[in-house]
């Protein structure tokens, strides 16, 4: 593996997955790989699970890790090429990503979508870039359009914790009154969509009118506009708001009754609840569900550790 | 020792003081204790001594540290119970202490009192929240009304200095114009208490009327108005200013003559002067006091590695 | 070496520069030196290079690393002896230096001009300060004046691509609308100066008028005013903006003609570019020239690691 940016960059998704569970059954059973080797992790935006789990995988490897929040600790950054700098960046990708890549083996990158202009955002230009101008590998620590360590974190707690072979999984659009955006839902539905082409699952969306996600993200999942019919015999049902993609990073409804209560699990297949943090209670989720003995969250959020650890140790063996 | 949140989780204060004076003296004796163990730390405020402190000693017993900056780094927290989340808070404490906890063996918090709601203060909700969720020990690294680590260093400090058995402890009150907690001031006399009761030391507090601390932590200490009458013979001078707990965190007045100063110390038993730093110079002690051999101030601050180091072995141990 | 404030601190530059090259042929051959040693990072500004390529050098050595941004992460500093501290500083450097001096065993520091004294600016008070109070080595990681980690950087690059025994080296000022610091180019032509008197280098500055650097600096340079002169024959063009000392921090001039591009480069012996980064393109240097296989300024980058790396060495050597 040689950067981690999607699930294309994955060859073999099962062998990954076992990889991050085996991880988490003995977290320190590979330090020599990480000995003299550095991670950067640069965050344009918060983060609270990826920065802590990430650092944590990286130790558990043997690594050393520096953090740093770009554009706070250090310099706004120019992304776009060819342009006169005389405004607030101070510094142009091309120079930050060959630098950084001279002083780590690996960069961990974060930068959420600008929910302004939707094909810049789906262009995913900052990590393009880091790719291109690093030299070394680059690991998505979320970006515009997906968030890919999460989703192998979704597919390790799946794994753990499904009672059928291919048990059906639900992904609901959730209310929320800010606009968020569409990178866990399009990065959990590009990896589902993977599962279910493997025979693993069967894969759902369910969102209201409007809040479709990206075709390419959507693939042959099936989505039900109608959630009670989306839920009913579901196995697990995975949460998220997201804001529009059709009306780009607009907020067209706060509709409470998406929220998910107990009501909606009692329609499941006695399903597992999953979310990937933070979550707002009782806006999108009611205390009932988060505190019942179906939800996964804690157990997912935990899994962030084992599915960095995985891709870190790819990473690493291949250098 | 499963959490350090205050006095009442020491079980032999005497062993734990004598556990940093040996850390002092042999910094890197127990680096196998922390081998493979991570401690986070969560500053919800400001902090230089208990930030870098705490991680040498950590690193000092072989540990991984984490720091993070809540809020800045990461999210706002929300602490309530039952709320609806439609505020600016992203995440709830059940979450963020639940996963923390998956990340890190121990979690040390830095937490201040809003000084806007007395009760609320006193309630240490952040502290207890995050002991309530977190399933690892949690060490208060200031919290609304303790500041532990403080005390234990003020205790290895006294010991080093003392040249009684049972020297005189003054605390006294010093001028500001900000209101700031109660935390320092409450904690040292929690334990001063301990040490009196102990027959260790002889306490009192001087501060102006409407200063006086929270009866429980007053305790079986005498308040002397008259701070002529209490530094008279101290052996130890211990400044600190709070805001009232009476009128609770208002400033009631600045009155310059509670600033120590050498003529005030050449009241004392040729007396040492104490101080948690930051301290503001000549606004609270003079330069003169600080800047003579009677200061204890940095010998104080440097204390504070080791009494982290001794907490920090104690819970190890008990891992 | 005590402390590494500025080229006076350095006993034999050659053997430095040296010291730099076998750590980038060799980074973990003197893990043993930093064991159980730890450097604290302050950042009284932001930082991309210094702050990564130190923790790595650092890192590298086997130092542990303690990086705090001051005033954001702990209190603003007071600087100034004997003051009233009413105003908005909460901690006197006496105390945080001494502090800090007792947990960290090498401290390095960051603080920029602030451009409104310039009395003040050259007194260099922060480093001596620190350096005064500390206890413990001090390195300047850029300070009002000086910025000595990158010009040793500088030296090591220009030892690897110089292509004659005595190379002609032409620091020359570029236009930007931000008053910069002079310290990157007060302290190029302090050690280019040192460089010049061993008979290594032939050092020339050109700038516009009223924007000569301190004489103290300039040293022994000839100055040549005409940009065009300057540049014939040079093997290296050093681009670097700063604000004008005669008329303290004014941006006199934004003369785009003073930019570097390809046809500068034209006029020069096969000239090679350097400048410390960041860089705005196309406001000081063209695309062109940045992008061409002239331009060093990622290696000259990546040599900070090695200008880190040599001066701990040193520091910790000597411990």
């Amino acid at each position: 593996m040689t950067n981690f940016l999607s699930l294309a960059d994955v060859n073999d998704l099962d062998a990954l997955i076992q990889s991050g569970r085996d991880a988490k059954a003995n977290p320190f059973a590979d330090q020599h790989l990480g000995k003299n080797k550095t991670i950067g992790l640069l965050f344009f935006n918060s983060s609270l699970r990826t920065r802590l789990s990430t650092q944590k995988a990286a130790q558990n490897l043997g690594m050393q890790t520096m953090v740093m929040n770009v554009g706070q600790d250090s310099w706004g950054l120019e992304m776009e090429e060819g342009v006169l700098m005389n405004g607030d960046k101070a510094e142009h990708v091309r120079e930050a990503a060959a630098v950084i890549g001279r002083y780590c083996d690996i960069i961990g990158i974060r930068a959420f979508a600008g929910l302004q202009d939707r094909v810049s955002d789906y262009q995913e230009q900052v990590m393009h870039q880091f790719a291109k101008y690093a030299g070394v590998p680059i690991v998505n620590l979320e970006s515009a359009t997906r968030h890919p360590l999460q989703s192998l974190a979704d597919c390790i707690t799946i794994e753990e914790a499904k009672l059928t072979a291919r048990p059906k999984v639900v992904l609901t659009w959730l209310p929320h009154f800010k606009p968020l955006p569409q990178a866990v839902g399009n990065s959990f539905a590009e990896w589902m969509n993977a599962r279910a082409n493997a025979g693993k699952v069967d894969f759902v969306i369910t969102n209201p009118e409007g809040y479709d996600l990206a075709p390419e993200f959507v693939g042959n999942a099936r989505i039900i506009h109608n959630r009670e019919e989306a839920f009913a015999g579901a196995d697990f049902i995975y949460g998220k708001n997201w804001s529009s993609y059709e009306q780009y990073g607009k907020v067209l409804t706060m509709d409470p009754s998406w929220a998910v209560t107990m009501d909606d699990m009692q329609r499941t297949n006695n399903g597992k609840f999953m979310h990937c943090l933070p979550v707002r209670r009782n806006l999108k989720v009611s205390d009932a569900v988060l505190d019942s003995p179906q939800s996964l969250v804690i157990e997912q959020a935990a899994n962030r550790e084992w599915s960095a650890q995985a891709v870190l140790k790819e990473i690493l063996k291949g250098m």
